[in-house]
This record gives structure tokens, sequence and C-alpha cells, in this order.
């Protein structure tokens, strides 16, 4: 399936069939997010997998009790940077580095030139900007699982503080911004499933400029 | 080619050659955009496809007079709704409805949801969600091009407001977000076409808890 194929497949499943994914499957799913594009290449953010039952059973009592977070077989929540630091930053250009073979000095003044952007700005505004980032691999996962023909409800509706003290990303430095059920739609069961995909015409959706 | 092949392929291209990316190649790369899911479908923002190349010299000039944005053939920019209206959420919610067949009472206590949400935040924070459904559509937008070899190079860097008042965004109600070039990698001119795509190692990026 190409992509326009995979994203005219999918559809935010309401009801899954607890049939499991397979884990190469899961590991595909987390590569693509894992290769998505971030600014300055940071990556400022995590994917948790959790499988546990009933971890998952206690997450979905702080997510409007959405049957996916039971009924799939993996549960990915994207988790953000906090904010960023200069030890962060850093310990991203050094791997780069290393991994190319090139010192420390070949980026020091675009590291220079992030601190001073990064550094000067609130944690709120810098945990914004890495979620925007997660979102980006966020899209990715939701692809790739949709190429595999693996079924995910992309999810914000969940109580975000209350899930990062469940899962204990503050000691991570992290807040959680989007989960992703991944699992196999239950069509019979799933009012959603028999309606049509909706979105913005084109003519609504492009902008063309007169000038 | 597969996501994960296209998405090793790509790079965020620095040198472009100039060559005119195809126009069945744009709609492909602005559909899976337009196909992107959105928090409740709402698709709270718009792509500008730009080809002018005046234009796109001004926009250079706001932009750090990056190459790319003179050396593509197309330009998109993602721009995001500045706010939540009763009357945005309602019209989203009305053609849905229409292209379904179903009355607008099947959604009304959705949409009443949906309003006590998002009418009770500020503009600032409603614009910061409808920019990261923007980035989830940015991220398809990206791996469509990569799927067919075209070439596409993330930005974030520019002056958003500058950019908003030079195409006239605020008649629209919309605010930048991103942009992204479309064209074809200059190989031999481009610094970073030989080095190492470099990602956290998958033992860094995925979080197992131990529960």
């Amino acid at each position: 399936m190409n992509l326009i194929e995979a994203l005219n497949w999918r559809y935010a499943t309401k009801k899954m069939n607890g049939e499991a994914v397979s884990e190469d499957k899961v590991t595909r799913i987390v590569e693509a997010a894992r290769l998505a594009p971030t600014s300055s290449g940071l990556q400022p953010f995590n994917v948790l997998v959790i499988t546990d039952p009933a971890l998952r059973a206690e997450i979905a009592t702080i997510a409007n009790n959405q049957s996916q977070i039971n009924d799939c077989s993996h549960l990915l929540v994207f988790a953000a940077w906090d904010n960023y630091t200069e030890e962060r930053i850093r310990t991203v250009f050094s791997r780069m580095n290393a991994e190319r073979g090139v010192p420390d000095s070949a980026t020091e003044n675009y590291v220079q030139s992030l601190l001073e952007v990064y550094l000067n700005k609130t944690a709120t505004e810098n945990h914004h900007h890495a979620a925007k980032q997660a979102y980006i691999a966020f899209g990715m996962a939701i692809a790739q699982a949709a190429e595999l023909e693996v079924d995910a409800t992309p999810m914000e509706g969940f109580g975000n503080e209350k899930l990062d003290v469940l899962l204990g990303l503050g000691k991570y430095n992290l807040k959680s911004t989007t989960i992703l059920p991944l699992g196999y739609r239950d069509a019979a069961g799933d009012w959603l499933f028999n309606l049509k995909k909706v979105r913005k015409p084109m003519e609504n959706f492009v902008i063309t400029l007169d000038k």
C-alpha cells in the first residue's frame, strides 16, 4: 500500500478486537517515529511502549475509558522534553559528531546559537516546541501502522498530568503529549467503521495566492 | 519505496538544483497532508502552495536566506488557525454530517463538549493546539514527498509574524507554523548529502517501564 492508500485505509478505530500486533510490526512503527525529522535533529521526545494490561487499564481510567486502550496490544505514549537544556542539546550533538567522525568544534557555533534561542525561552514555550516535534513523529507512527494494516487510534483526550504521574515521567523530565493504541479493528462492533471519511475539500484546504 | 525506506532516503536537503516537481506529485504531497488525522477531525490549518519566484525570494529574506526557498519549485506553507471559534467548529461538523447523511443533531452534544473546551481557552493555547495538528500533516507531507523521491526541507527557522504579514494570513485568521520547499537535491553541492543520518539509538528512544 502506498501512503495515500494507507491514509485512506486507516481511520480512528473506536473498537479493537484484542488481537495482538506482532513485535516486528511494533518495532517498525516505533522506527518510523525514530526516523522522523525534528528541529535541528534534537528529537526532543521519547516513546514508551506499554503492553501490561493492568497498567493499560489504569491509563484507560484517566483517558475517558476509551476501550481501545484495553483492547489494543501495545499502547505507545509520546512524551516530549519538559524543557530544552544545555546538557540535552550537547548530548545530541556529541552523539551526532561522534557518529559522523567530526570534532565537537565543528558544530559549536551552531550549538551556541541553539542555546541562545532555547535558554532564553520559558519551559512552557520550549515544551510546546518539543511537543510539536513529537507530533511529526506521531504522524509517522500513524502512517507506518496504516502501511502495515495495523489499526491505531490517535488520542489526545486524556489527563496529561495524571498520566505523567502514573508513568513516572517526571524522573525523565518528560511530559506526555499523545497516546496511540495499536491493535486491530473490530469492524462489526465499531460505530465509526461504516461512516465515510470526511476531510475538507481540497479547494478549502489549499490557499493559492493571487500574486 | 516503503515508508522506512523513504524516511531513510530523505534528508533535510540543503541545496536544491532548480528542477521542477510535477504538479501531480505536488498534489499527492498536499493530499497526504489533507488526509492526516487531526483532533476531532477539525483540520485546523491550511496549506499554501507558492510557486512565484519573486514571492519566494521575498520569503527567503525572512528565512535566513535559505537557498532552498529559491531553488525549490514549490514552497508549501503550513498555517494554523489563530484560534478555535464556534463558527469554525460548526462548519466542520456541518460538512461532515452532510457528507455522511446525518442531521447536525447527531453531533450536537459532541460539538457542545468541544465548544466548552476551546472557548474557555486563550487564543494562544488554542493556536498551539491547532499548530500541533498541522505538524502531523507536515509529517505526512514530508513522508509523501520522500515516497515519491521528491526532496523536501522541513523549516521552522523563519520570521513567523513577518511571513504572516507578507502572505496576508491575517485575513484568513491563520498563522504560519512551518514551511516546506519541494524540489530536487543538488547532491554535489550539498554539504549535508554525504553526512551520515544520525538518530537517537533505539535503546535511548524507547522507554520500557519495569512494571
